[in-house]
C-alpha cells in the first residue's frame, strides 16, 4: 500500500477529537463554565457511538441538578421580530440578575443549510452579555432528534445555573409542538395588521399560546396594535379553558423603543407562581417527561420499519394505489406490515 | 364424555353464524339494501379472523364505487343538543330528496357499555325515515380500531347511495381529530352562554372546525345566541386561514324550531363547491387516504411492543423513575428499546 495513504490515515487519526470525559464535562457546567457547557452541547449532537454513550452518562449525572429553570417557547413567522424581541427581552431578564439561556428547534435548518438563531449578530448585546448563554439549533434531519437534543440541551444549561432558558422556533411547521412539549410558557409573537399577520402560522398554534404578544408596537403601529391586541384577547376568551386556570393574556410591546418588555417578563412570573400553586406547573412537567419517553420509544420502534430503503419505496407504491382507489388505506398498511414482519 | 357436553357443543355449532359471502353482500349494498349494508358493518365489526379476511373483500370490491358522498363530521359536548340537531338536520336533508347515513365514533363506548346514537329513540323522525340509515358507534378498545371501522362503514354506505354520511363524535376526547381526518366538513356544535360553553370541549377543536352552529337559538335564548355567532365569527376572522382558502363560518339554529337548519345544508354545498373549484377536497380526500395507511402501519408495528404485558409493567415503572428524575425520557425510552429487541 502507497505511504501516502498510511500517512493520511495516521494524520486524520491524529486530528481526531478526543471524547471529554462525562464527569469533566459535568464538574465544569456545575460549576458555571460557559466553554463546558458549550462542549456538552455538541457531544449531544455528535452521532458516533461512543460519544452517545458518553453523552447518555452526562445526562445522568445532570438529572439530579435540573430543572430549576423558567423554560419558555417563543414562536412567530419570519419577520415577526423575534430575534429583536429575544434580544430586548433578555437583556430586561439580565438587567433583573437573572441568567439567560437561548436554545433554538428548527428541524428544518439541517435541510436548509442555514439555521435560526445562527446569525448571532442580530443579537448584538445579548450575545456579549456574561450572564447569556446563546445556541443556534442542532442540525437534524427528523424532528424528534433535534427535540431531543433541545430537551437535553435545556436539562445542562440547567445545571449551569440558568434561571431562564428560551427555546425559539418558527411558527410555520411541527416544530412548534415539539416546542410546547418542551417548556412551560409558551410565547406567540404577532404583528398588528388587517388579518394578514396570521399568513404563515399554522392552525392550532393560537390555542397552545400562554400569552400573545403584538410586537412592533412602536410609532405610527401603536393604534393598530392596541386593537390587535384588544381583538385577540377578547378571541382568547372565547377558547376552551386551560385546564391549569390559566387564561392567555394578549399584550403589546416594542422591543425597539423597549417599553412593556418588562411586563412580559412580569406575566411570565404570575404564571409560574400561579400554577405552582395550583400543581399544575409540575403536573406539565411530569406530562412532558412522559410524553418525551413514549415519543421516542415509539420512534425507535418505527425507525426499525422506515430506514429500511425497500420499505420507503413500498410505501410510495402503495400511497399511489391508495390515493387511486385501489386499495384500502387498512389494506395498504397491513401489505406494508407483513411485508416487515416476513423479513425480520 | 357425558352427552349433555356434545349435545351442548353440537347445539352451540348450529347456532353459530355462518360468515355471508362478500360478494353476496357487496350485490345487496350495491342495490341499496338496507339490511345488507347492515350485515356487512356487522361483519366489519367482528374479530373472527375468517371474517375479518371476508370483509377486506368486500372492501376491495366496494372501493371503486366509493367516494361520491358527502361527509360531514359533527361534534359538541353532551348536552349541545346532538341528537336534536342531526334529527333535524337529516329530516331537512330526506326533505331535500337526499339519503343521510348517521354513524358514530366514540372509542370510550365500549369500555363503559353505553355508546353514542346507542339510542335511537332520542332520533325518532330520523330512525324511521325511509331514506336513513342510523348506526351506533362500534365497540372498541383502540381509537384506531374505532376509526378504522367507521371509515369503512363510509365507504359501504357511500356504496349502497347515501348522499350525506355524517359521523358523529362527543367534543371531549381524542376522537375529534380521527372524525376531522374521515370527513370533508367539520362541524363544532355550541351553546351560547357566559364563556361556559366551552367547558368540557378540548383546545384546538375551534381551530379544526369549518362551521360552529349555535344551537337552541330559540325562545329566550335568540338574542345570547346572535351575540355569541357575532363573537365567534369575529374569532375565526383571527384565526390563521386554512389553506383551502375557507373561512369558518359561525350560524346559529334551532332544532326545535326548526329554524337555519336548511342554512347549515347550504353552507356545506357553498363549501363542497369552493373545495372542488380549486381541487382542495380531493386534496383533502388523499391526504386522508395517506394518512390513515400511515396511522394504521404505525398501529400495527407498534402494538409487537405493546401488546406484551411485560411491556406495559416495564412503561408504567420507567415512568414513575422519570418522573422522579432518576432517568431522562429518553435513557427510559432506549431501555425499554433494548428490551423489546432482545426479545424478538
Amino acid at each position: 500500500m502507497d505511504n501516502k495513504y498510511i500517512d493520511s490515515w495516521l494524520e486524520s487519526r491524529k486530528n481526531r477529537k478526543k471524547t471529554v470525559l462525562p464527569e469533566v464535562l459535568f464538574e465544569g457546567i456545575k460549576s458555571g463554565d460557559v466553554a463546558a457547557l458549550s462542549s456538552a452541547i455538541t457531544l449531544l449532537e455528535s452521532t458516533r457511538p461512543e460519544d452517545k454513550q458518553a453523552s447518555n452518562l452526562l445526562i445522568q449525572m445532570c438529572l439530579p441538578f435540573a430543572g430549576k429553570s423558567i423554560r419558555v417557547g417563543v414562536t412567530g413567522v419570519p419577520g415577526v421580530g423575534k430575534s429583536t424581541f429575544i434580544e430586548a427581552f433578555g437583556m430586561n431578564l439580565i438587567q433583573q440578575g437573572k441568567k439567560l439561556a437561548v436554545l433554538a428547534i428548527d428541524p428544518s435548518s439541517g435541510k436548509s443549510g442555514g439555521s435560526i438563531l445562527g446569525d448571532k449578530t442580530r443579537m448584538n448585546e445579548l450575545s456579549m452579555a456574561k450572564n447569556a448563554f446563546i445556541r443556534p439549533s442542532p442540525a437534524g434531519n427528523s424532528l424528534g432528534g433535534v427535540a431531543r437534543k433541545t430537551r437535553e440541551s435545556i436539562l445542562l444549561c440547567e445545571v449551569a445555573g440558568f434561571d431562564y432558558i428560551l427555546v425559539e422556533t418558527v411558527g410555520v411547521g411541527q416544530s412548534e409542538t415539539a416546542v410546547h412539549s418542551m417548556v412551560d410558557f409558551f410565547l406567540l409573537l404577532m404583528l398588528a395588521g388587517a388579518g394578514d399577520e396570521l399568513q404563515g402560522i399554522k392552525r392550532g398554534i393560537m390555542e397552545m399560546a400562554d400569552a400573545l404578544v403584538i410586537t412592533k408596537a412602536d410609532g405610527d403601529n401603536v393604534k393598530k396594535s392596541n386593537l390587535a391586541r384588544q381583538e385577540y384577547q377578547n378571541a382568547m376568551h372565547l377558547f376552551p379553558p386551560n385546564k391549569n386556570g390559566w387564561i392567555p393574556k394578549a399584550l403589546t410591546c416594542s422591543s425597539l423603543e423597549g417599553h412593556s418588555i418588562g411586563k412580559i417578563s412580569d406575566l411570565i412570573l404570575e404564571f409560574v407562581s400561579k400554577t405552582k400553586d395550583n400543581q399544575f406547573f409540575d403536573l406539565r412537567r411530569h406530562e412532558q417527561d412522559q410524553f418525551w419517553m413514549h415519543e421516542t420509544l415509539k420512534e425507535l420502534i418505527l425507525a426499525d420499519f422506515f430506514e429500511d430503503e425497500t420499505h420507503q419505496e413500498a410505501i410510495l407504491n402503495l400511497e399511489k394505489q391508495v390515493v387511486k382507489g385501489e386499495i384500502s388505506s387498512f389494506a395498504a398498511a397491513e401489505k406494508l406490515y407483513r411485508q416487515f414482519k416476513n423479513k425480520s
